[in-house]
């Protein structure tokens, strides 16, 4: 589909679902770049459940979003149950702010959603020229070290940093693989790789539906486990939001809205040693670049920069939809 | 070895060695207490090395650090080469006076040392009530992903917060396993684990020595080489320290300081919700205790439990010391 025609149906459907124009063209414009980066788990595959979650009055269309100054550098919002695009995307706009007035900014989101790929906010801080931390907590996916049932989200650690044209963003679930794969691969009737997840039994499977009612796999055992605890600290616990395996499913679970959180710091690299910061970071690159490369690899790339690849090789493209979501954007558009 | 006794040995062995009767104190405390916790490879096993660098005028024995005051929240420090104990002791208390004082805090540490393990650092923050990060690098063990050569230290991710009598703290390097696990290993002649790090041929090995001549493998291939990345951008770059391969490996390379950097962030965890952290915190542990345990299992612990439980068993007991390790400390007492 066009690009344009795509997100001018987009922002009328949330439109339709009583969300502003301003919040509407966020939220299309989110969803169409997780399609442009190829991130399919957390793009168009997730619209009917976001709209699903606001007729149903679990994500408030209409939320009056707050947001407290603590000091300078602090400030805490409450998303007022807002769809997770629209308060992420305030949260990191005053962490932005915060980090540029004093050096370093903390911004924590509590009663938010699901606010798709966490790399889209540590991107508008990078341009901006700052360090940028993201955390936030999901609903139960992994089993805690020692467990046999899933508490965890699959918690990204999103951290980004200035580095040339293509900004350096790590984004890495804590799971071998995040659960929005999971859940396309279910969706399109596909086989998740051997491995990454665990059925109700225990026992490893490559059925998606399967690893969907078990249990996903850390990484690296009890460390990964340990930092999907870390994560829903930092994301759930502090900032207020819920926790410990509270978060709810925005797919399944509709006794409540889902009170994710959400965790920001910004810090400007020239505080402590000015413009070397860019000289050194860039430096670091090309080292790492030039080193002996592995067998099968042709070419070092730093993190962010295969999803910037993609990005640019899609900007200009129209983008292929599976049938099924199609037909559900079609009925959205519809009704 | 009694306590008492080796912690006199310990000081008197510093002090030979030109450091201040108060910085000696620091040293002996840390690797003491890195045998207490039994995390062998950070305790005696380095003194010698340590020694060995101060002789060499690698380690300035009596250091002028400079702390640079950027904020109420931030801090550089400027460790003039001391051993890392030291001016890591000091930035984390700069560190937890800023964020007492502002609620965050932010301690960037440039021109140190090896400082032990992360978690002392952490543990005195969190002792304090305050969340808090710990990030240093180290010397080349780690092939970013892509590459055969080793670049990135196995740099460690420490995270502590309060947590009711034991701290939660989670210190976890994002190698396989962390480094000097493997050094110990060699010198005892031991074999180290499967799968955790390949010879200078690129081919898995259990032998130790050979193991340090090749290259150490990451948590988790790209996730675990980009943890690496990030923690070498903020530990070395931000703080104007090496990076990149260019910290120096303490006991091999005598051509000049390390100059490693530390970086640490403090977070009052109360600014958001009050004393409802604590109650959330307790609610979080007892929940994911409570879980049902996996086959092998009594117990789940929280990241720093065992490491507490360890160190509460040894509190009173004599320390066993290698024999290897007796003559080294024994020579340097007579020196």
């Amino acid at each position: 589909m066009k690009q344009n025609i795509l997100r001018s149906k987009l922002i009328k459907i949330f439109k339709k679902h009583k969300l502003s124009k301003e919040h509407s063209k966020i939220c299309a414009d989110y969803l169409i770049k997780a399609e442009l980066v190829e991130a399919k788990s957390h793009g168009l595959t997730r619209l009917k459940m976001y709209c699903n979650r606001i007729q149903k009055k679990l994500i408030n269309p209409k939320p009056k979003i707050k947001i407290k100054k603590i000091s300078q550098s602090i400030s805490h919002i409450d998303a007022d149950n807002s769809i997770g695009f629209v308060s992420a995307d305030i949260a990191v706009k005053q962490a932005i702010k915060n980090a540029k007035r004093t050096g370093i900014g903390l911004v924590a989101v509590k009663r938010s959603g699901h606010f798709g790929l966490s790399s889209f906010y540590a991107e508008q801080a990078v341009k901006k020229r700052l360090i940028v931390f993201c955390f936030t907590n999901a609903p139960p996916a992994l089993a805690p070290h020692g467990a046999k049932k899933s508490l965890f989200g699959t918690n990204p650690i999103c951290f980004g940093v200035p580095a040339g044209k293509t900004p350096f963003i790590l984004d890495t679930s804590v799971s071998m693989i995040n659960r929005g794969r999971i859940r396309h691969a279910h969706k399109l009737r596909r086989k998740i790789p051997y491995g990454v997840a665990l059925n109700k039994f225990g026992k490893i499977t490559t059925n998606a539906k399967q690893a969907l009612q078990g249990t996903q796999l850390p990484i690296a055992g009890f460390k990964g486990s340990g930092l999907a605890w870390m994560v829903d600290i930092l994301s759930g616990i502090l900032t207020g939001s819920s926790h410990s395996g509270k978060t709810k499913d925005p797919f399944d679970d509709f006794s409540g809205p889902q009170n994710v959180g959400h965790l920001f710091i910004t810090i400007n690299p020239k505080i402590f040693i000015g413009k070397n910061f860019d000289k050194e970071m860039k430096k670091s690159i090309k080292i790492i670049k030039n080193l002996p490369k592995a067998r099968g690899c042709d070419k070092i790339l730093y993190p962010g920069e295969r999803k910037n690849n993609t990005y640019k090789k899609n900007l200009k493209k129209d983008i292929l939809i599976p049938s099924i979501i199609i037909k559900e954007i079609e009925k959205l558009d519809v009704i």
